[in-house]
């Protein structure tokens, strides 16, 4: 397939939201010592249930490295699609294609630079050109033309959209220095708006407390449909996510969307702080270059990270009493979609949850004029 | 998908003759440096022409490793789908899938156990083992099921099959002490016969002069259509070739297919005998373990090894005064195919043709009874 230089929007293309019917989803599997504990065997498990439990839904492709074809193979379900990809780590959502459609019925990818989360300001590990190869080979795999960015660096989970025309950020990851220093907002809002086929930025001061991601929106805050969206909440004044979260709803409350509506909120309760236990943290390989997990720092866990897909929601659970309240909020905001709950502090252990670790491929649709 | 223990004759399914409608062609990125000249780069040349021009008229896929995913990414045309696929070098016919159909428009793939072409007796290289998943790869990837043999040796080369019933192979290689030496030659021929849906095996006695593929047939007699095939052929009594061609020919008149025809047997003269010039032997590493390339060595040159798709005959030709021949012959054999032939000597010097880096994936259809 073709490399191109044009931009996606001048060309008719925009992102789908989420929401959006897809033809499938995209998963790498994990496997690094240095991130996944006890060699990636828990959460492997874990991203073996994410991948089957989608599965039932729509199709799913596992991209693995050789080393793990066959164990992968093996442990995955039957009708879940394995196919060999190098990666450094298993977060395609972020290291992945961001595909892009028009009203003709074609799709392309946009291929993004990745630099594990801030290069060598503060990435989190080195190196990481295994995973700014994964876009362009999902795109082969799709076949379909893609658009290479070689000098804007952004994740995919960095970014939600409306798929109307708005796209939500944090300026704590967008802005940082680790991604693109030297330019103005004004420059990222322009690149955004080409690459995604959009007219309005919305930019959150910041996402969830202590997120290695510098923040990235899909943990904090997510389009449930165009006009509405659902955001990481607590009520307790002590928790560092208080203000963040405080903060977040005043902006988007004085906000309006690339249509103008007025956007409706819906708070969805954080679980109790979790930390890393011990057992938790030795377990992991301490490997110079590669943030280490150390016993008592706490995670960002969020129910927000959840995934949309056909007919259903993939949603993080953590064994903790906010669980059946994430359960019932969601099931009322997606009255059409089954609430399928996993729990998934393995994944969190590694530094994301489920929308961190899939990406959606959309399925591409004629719309008359 | 699924691995099974089920026997494809037993199921309804049988190998198609590669004269029939293919859905593509899948292909390996040459690169080991030990096999290849200069670091590949003559041969990917080549690799290049035989994708892109197989590209015109079928979809072709083309497995590269994650080092050269790039450069083949780069070099070849766009409409040829590059995925990411480890492997010990470039022999697809040989390490690939057979794909099997049934009538009722379903594929499966053959994953037979591959040494390397004689493992520690006589093989090529050792290891093996990324060649040996290169099948079980295909299948995911076409999302097909796959009949996983653990007790039998076999490569895809070694095999010609007419469509209906009747399989093709010599002695020399399916009766080699590298492949199955603890199998009667009628355990081989159920075998044979189980896995590619047939009932009747036609033995050659040896394949090509010096062929290190201990004479695979695809080198040495192809079946233009049931009830024909094409011989290579020299009338030259001093070249150890003669006697070989003689042999076949004289099975072959008195045998029957399956279907009890007598076969209708064409000849192809083989090329001047192509020796290993100093030069392309020095561009060699030379590594323990693996075959040498040396200076003077003849090479296992002929025009039987070409690729039969839907409407052409890549054909290797040699800058050899039988070239013009070779297309003349074949372009009446075939009258409804285009033949392209591609200059290949810089495949022949790493111990194959174009038929030997190709694998087909037949067309499923659906017959009525």
């Amino acid at each position: 397939m073709k490399r191109l230089n044009t931009i996606p929007k001048e060309d008719g293309f925009r992102m789908p939201g989420e929401f959006e019917e897809h033809s499938g989803t995209y998963i790498i599997w994990p496997e690094r010592p240095d991130n996944w504990r006890l060699g990636g065997k828990p959460a492997q498990k874990v991203f073996v249930e994410v991948a089957n439990t989608i599965g039932k839904y729509e199709k799913v492709t596992v991209c693995v490295s050789k080393e793990q074809f066959s164990n992968a193979r093996t442990e995955l379900a039957p009708y879940v699609k394995v196919v060999e990809m190098s990666n450094n780590d298993s977060w395609i959502r972020d290291c992945g294609a961001t595909f892009v459609v028009n009203d003709k019925g074609e799709m392309r990818g946009v291929d993004w630079k990745f630099n594990s989360w801030g290069g060598l300001v503060d990435g989190l590990y080195f190196p990481w050109d295994q995973d700014d190869k994964v876009a362009q080979k999902m795109c082969e795999l799709e076949q379909v033309d893609s658009y290479r960015l070689n000098d804007f660096v952004l994740e995919g989970g960095s970014i939600h959209v409306d798929g109307e025309g708005t796209v939500m950020v944090t300026e704590e990851c967008l802005l940082s220095k680790g991604r693109n220093p030297e330019m103005t907002k004004e420059e990222i809002e322009k690149k955004l708006c080409d690459y995604l086929g959009c007219e309005k930025v919305l930019w959150l001061k910041e996402g969830i407390y202590n997120d290695e991601t510098n923040g990235h929106v899909d943990n904090m805050c997510n389009f449930v449909k165009p006009g509405e969206v659902v955001l990481a909440w607590t009520d307790d004044p002590t928790d560092p996510q208080y203000q963040r979260s405080h903060d977040a709803y005043q902006y988007l409350s004085n906000e309006t969307d690339a249509k103008g509506r007025k956007l409706v909120i819906h708070k969805l309760l954080t679980p109790t702080p979790i930390l890393i236990t011990k057992e938790e943290s030795e377990g992991v390989d301490s490997v110079e270059g590669t943030l280490p997990r150390e016993e008592g720092d706490r995670l960002a866990a969020s129910y927000v990270n959840y995934y949309t897909g056909n007919g259903f929601i993939a949603l993080p659970v953590f064994g903790d009493p906010h669980d059946q309240l994430a359960i019932e909020t969601l099931q009322k905001l997606y009255p059409d979609r089954k609430i399928e709950p996993i729990y998934a502090r393995e994944i969190l252990l590694g530094g994301g949850n489920i929308h961190c670790i899939t990406q959606q491929v959309p399925k591409v649709k004629v719309v008359d004029e």
